[in-house]
């Protein structure tokens, strides 16, 4: 900022002249100055466009809630066309009623509403192998958080009336790839969500419309989109995305399955390779960090590749299973720096080093990647994604 | 929903063939289903679309978050469309150091998030003379809620070094309007934010792009919009929209003059003119309360026009000075039902009715009607605004 000012003489053209009137927008949409805030896609990644991944762009976010309209999505056939109207939920299998829910149905039960992120096993997936993607927002975009609106999962169980040998849900969704999971019933009259809305205004197409399951703190595919048939059985199904997919190949050449929670993870936002620092002096080193075990209860900052750390502040809303902010004032003597940020949960547990989770789990794996982030911030103010041995 | 169903034999369309791939919309879009979900305008209601106001459709929202593209708007110049790298912020006046802001020096400061409601004082104004306005989203729908995130007003003024005789500030936009207010210096120092984002993406051109005020609780016209200017000074400035405009005529002839803060209030959202019930039986009544004063403590509900009340519950977040869910589960006889709800924040401060208000305000105000809405509910399931006598 500039001291000693003077008044300038005139204001702007922009002040001279009326803008635009009332309905130029009856749905708004952001500035043209924002047109690259987008969600991004990576050509290589996936083999279609229908079974793909965007990315959000996370280094240009703020707060908890992620726009709708940058929300990350991950389909396996391509975002359905569903008619709201035409649409039919079926909750059937073990249980004394069986089910049929329009929409309508749907959401004449009590309605909940949560702050909950949601993230793809395989966000941080490509670093496995080596610091590959040289982006925040393609390193870790594969998380966003949005105020969700549905029943409760458990209200409609009780509704059909489960039986007593009950153990397990087959969830599947109305796409093209009927992507199916078993979900346990434990977990699922724990805290699940048939969610409608997001963010206040109903599903976007590829979060799920007209309605998904939100399953707090675990891995997005979980979080069954177009949801269309509840089946209530006594053991899981083995499905294809929870045997070949989103398994993790352990040191021993077994596979861990059925690893659902999300642990807790933290990125720095800013600075990033998408935002260089301008110059030397004073910047706030901030970003996310989330848990799907609870609360984050601190995040600590390292400039010096881990040697040292300094708690960040935690700012705005601390939730259970979402988004958090924090941050860290800091004076850049505009030498290099590695920078990393490291979450604790609110159940002690700590977000680990690469190398400690390569000795945990080997280096098969492409999922659950919560390893610490380190950006290599240069003297020029460039930010590189890089990997400490 | 219907019980003791069979499997249907094939699947819909949607789920046989592939869907949109990813990028379709690297900005997403709501469904095509939901093209009526949008801002609306009332022709008569202003004399130019460049002063004018559009309205959020209160009874198609979820949660307490509004979607950014349907967030109301209101201006008394237009729109302006200013270029981010050219705005400047002028900070001058009782100050040790004047000081000129571009967007990068704000967003270079710590940031703070908060989930605040904006309300117009003329929300609800028309029915100070009679129920007139057939739907909440045109009778309530001047209100709207989001998570903004900006640098706090005081560390601004930290920086400028305020001097000791300074109680006002003067806060103008950059809108061909000007439109400025006089903020008393204890209340920017307090809550206010010089907000750059909301819903976790820069500010919508029609909420003041590239920044703006959120004076928390405060009526919507001094939450000032593409701010420009801050001058400090000794006394109020009595600017056009504190004098001729904004101001509350009361029976003795004088006007009340700096009535900022909105009083308790709360609204039925459905039922509601535009969501009819469809039949007899269970149903949720459901709507949105606020507060300027703090956070909703309480919220009953009436089904008699105000004989008899039951506390609803509270479902979701309970914020300070933000939009605050609550429902109460009925059984519709089918018969005819005055429907009302009562807020009650944490000062023990009670929603009125409009006799009472009216017995405090006398008939000539446009601003701060915060009565309690009575809908009229008929045996057809249509409700109908009314006023209780």
């Amino acid at each position: 900022m500039a001291a000693g000012i003077e008044i300038p003489k005139d204001v702007p053209d922009w002040s001279r002249y009326l803008g635009d009137g009332v309905a130029a927008n009856p749905y708004g949409v952001p500035s043209a100055f924002e047109k690259d805030v987008i969600r991004r896609t990576v050509d290589w990644l996936t083999p279609t466009k229908e079974s793909s991944v965007s990315f959000a762009p996370l280094h240009k976010m703020h707060g908890i809630i992620t726009p709708n309209g940058v929300h990350f999505e991950r389909h396996h056939g391509g975002v359905p066309d569903i008619d709201p109207g035409e649409h039919v939920l079926l909750l059937h299998g073990l249980v004394d009623r069986p089910l049929k829910f329009s929409m309508a149905d749907l959401m004449r039960f009590p309605a909940i509403n949560r702050i909950h992120f949601v993230e793809c096993s395989a966000n941080t997936g490509m670093e496995w192998r080596a610091a590959q993607l040289n982006g925040v927002q393609y390193s870790h975009g594969m998380i966003s958080s949005a105020e969700w609106t549905g029943v409760k999962l458990s209200t409609l169980l009780r509704e059909a009336g489960v039986r007593d040998n009950a153990k397990w849900l087959l969830i599947e969704g109305a796409d093209a790839a009927a992507l199916s999971r078993s979900l346990p019933l434990e977990k699922a009259i724990d805290d699940c969500i048939v969610a409608y809305a997001q963010n206040g205004e109903m599903l976007r197409p590829e979060q799920g419309y007209p309605v998904r399951l939100i399953i707090p703190g675990w891995e997005g595919s979980i979080n069954v989109k177009w949801l269309r048939r509840i089946e209530v059985g006594d053991k899981p199904w083995h499905q294809r995305e929870e045997t070949s997919k989103y398994t993790d190949l352990m040191p021993s050449g077994k596979a861990r399955r059925f690893s659902w929670e999300m642990d807790a993870k933290s990125v720095i936002t800013s600075p990033c390779p998408e935002n260089p620092l301008p110059e030397k002096g004073f910047h706030m080193i901030s970003g996310l960090a989330w848990s799907g075990a609870g609360k984050i209860k601190r995040v600590d900052v390292s400039i010096d590749g881990g040697r040292n750390w300094q708690p960040a502040s935690l700012d705005g809303l601390v939730l259970s299973q979402s988004l958090t902010r924090f941050s860290l004032p800091w004076q850049w003597d505009g030498r290099s720096a590695l920078l990393q940020s490291r979450a604790m949960d609110e159940t002690g547990y700590v977000q680990p080093t690469i190398k400690q989770l390569r000795a945990r789990r080997g280096n098969w794996s492409v999922y659950h990647n919560n390893a610490i982030q380190t950006w290599h911030l240069k003297k020029d103010g460039i930010s590189e994604n890089v990997q400490l041995g």
